[in-house]
């Protein structure tokens, strides 16, 4: 299914806050209301927000709106994920003429460094392979190729008998929507609490672990949905392969270490209309994984076992 | 507030399913009705169901219930800690004349037990401490006096200022009885998702941890709530000290290590319901923290920094 499509100046997102329940696509009429469906995660996935990103300049560009503003407001959407910034910057010389081709070429890169993602990723899943999977990277966040979960579902159609443990990811239960992912193509799993995850390892129930970013930085370190660094601090004690699955939009040349990056802090009624109190919550969206946790990073180019490969990878 | 109150026969328990929305009281005028508590959480907390298991036998011994099968019925009420086959070692012998008072004398024990060991732990919070605390170990988990939360509390009533970070602890969001609990006493709180601990802990927003317990075996180990054992590992990577607290009715002499103890697995429903999707899930209730990870073990006869220690101090 095609997760993004834009035509004659309107941009269809599936509506991934209806999901799995209702498959329903938003209808972004022009640019703030395109910004509206990544503020309110209609869109999420790093890989998915940048092509909205980019269609929401295109549209900008064509209602005549300045670019620089376009730009910032573009860029507050979601602070945490680079990938934003980094379609707004393949963005930024767009003339009205062909700023609409051009967010498609973004779109058209971005699916395909996934897909060759996937592939990449599923080399690394044995077949007999239980895995582990944060959050959700699957097609929808990526617009139809997945990361993390695209490396999964890879593997299981080359035929590899594998069994996936789903985190639910609170406190917007991204779980639900991987776990709906790999039920299209029938891929064997079950969800658990994000508490869960040191119990089965303990008992060598997982093999490895694949997540996706939001933004690696300079050193390695890696930004993604909160929950992610404990995985992979425990993961290590275990001697379990963490692996993170991102396109090279993904990384931040900029910023040194992931001390620098700045994250997002969201409504604390995404945690406690769950609990049904009346209390108060702190709720960061987003961790910090320390490179040192990490066993390779999966990017279109490669498999690298450090960041300094990782790095040397972009220069070509 | 009295949480377990028993007279003529019957047993009133404040309804944790209830809290924080309704303060009500679950009546349990036979033993099989007290049993039923402690299977759907009306009651929860080792210490605490520990004294439930205690009337629930006195009970059955007065209802002419054979003593064998009221045993083998409350124990297999939940598995996971051992407090309620202490309490049910303990009550044993007991007659029909006095089963009723010998469970008074347990409960009182049980009281007075998590009382010291709720002002031995306030002794490691110093002020101007932030403290991260799991599930919940407090006044309702235990009778009155907490253990975790007890500490916390008394820390607290102590002058001391300090600030908790309360982990909402998925499933059954345990964490909106410890904010509930904390709000009594006006301790500052916040709640966050489970997934969170790993940011602030980098951050250096945590000084320490404090969790109960619902066995420790001879060579340390803890089985806890689930979710424990991931934090205690990340804490040991941070240098944060990692405190278990909980009474001697919660030592298990008889389990070697934590490979040995049985996790009850709980219905999959406890967790999709709040994530409203029609998918399988895997819903084990209790982790084992090994012991490498524990910074020192609470209990009313001290604070012991090793099993070793801890094991000693039973012996007098």
């Amino acid at each position: 299914m095609d997760t993004i499509v834009y035509k004659n100046g309107v941009l269809k997102i599936l509506d991934q806050t209806k999901l799995p329940r209702t498959v329903e696509f938003y209808e972004a009429k022009n640019y703030l209301q395109s910004i509206q469906a990544i503020k309110n995660m209609v869109v999420r996935g790093a890989p998915a927000i940048s092509m909205v990103g980019a269609f929401s300049y295109a549209q900008a560009i064509k209602e005549g709106i300045d670019s620089e503003v376009a730009k910032k407001e573009i860029l507050k959407s979601r602070p945490t994920a680079v990938d934003l910034s980094n379609a707004i910057e393949f963005m930024k010389d767009a003339t009205e003429q062909m700023a609409e081709n051009k967010a498609m070429e973004w779109a058209r890169k971005i699916e395909k460094m996934c897909k060759k993602i996937s592939e990449l990723g599923a080399t690394l899943i044995d077949d007999g392979n239980s895995v582990l999977t944060h959050c959700n990277a699957g097609p929808i966040a990526c617009g139809y190729h997945g990361t993390a979960l695209g490396a999964i579902i890879e593997a299981w159609k080359a035929g590899k008998k594998i069994f996936v443990y789903v985190k639910e990811t609170r406190p917007r239960f991204q779980g639900g929507l991987t776990s709906w992912e790999l039920s299209q193509y029938g891929v064997p799993h079950v969800i658990i609490v994000d508490s869960a995850f040191g119990l089965l390892m303990q008992r060598g129930k997982i093999d490895s672990v694949f997540v996706g970013a939001d933004r690696i930085v300079r050193n390695g370190d890696v930004a993604n949905k909160i929950g992610t660094h404990p995985i992979a601090v425990v993961a290590k004690e275990y001697g379990i392969s963490f692996y993170v699955l991102a396109p090279s939009s993904t990384l931040d040349r900029l910023t040194a270490t992931g001390k620098d990056i700045r994250i997002e802090e969201r409504d604390e009624k995404e945690i406690l209309n769950a609990i049904g109190i009346d209390a108060s919550a702190y709720n960061p969206a987003f961790d910090i994984t320390p490179q040192s946790y990490v066993t390779a990073y999966i990017t279109e180019k490669g498999i690298f076992r450090s960041a300094d490969e990782l790095w040397k990878s972009t220069k070509e």
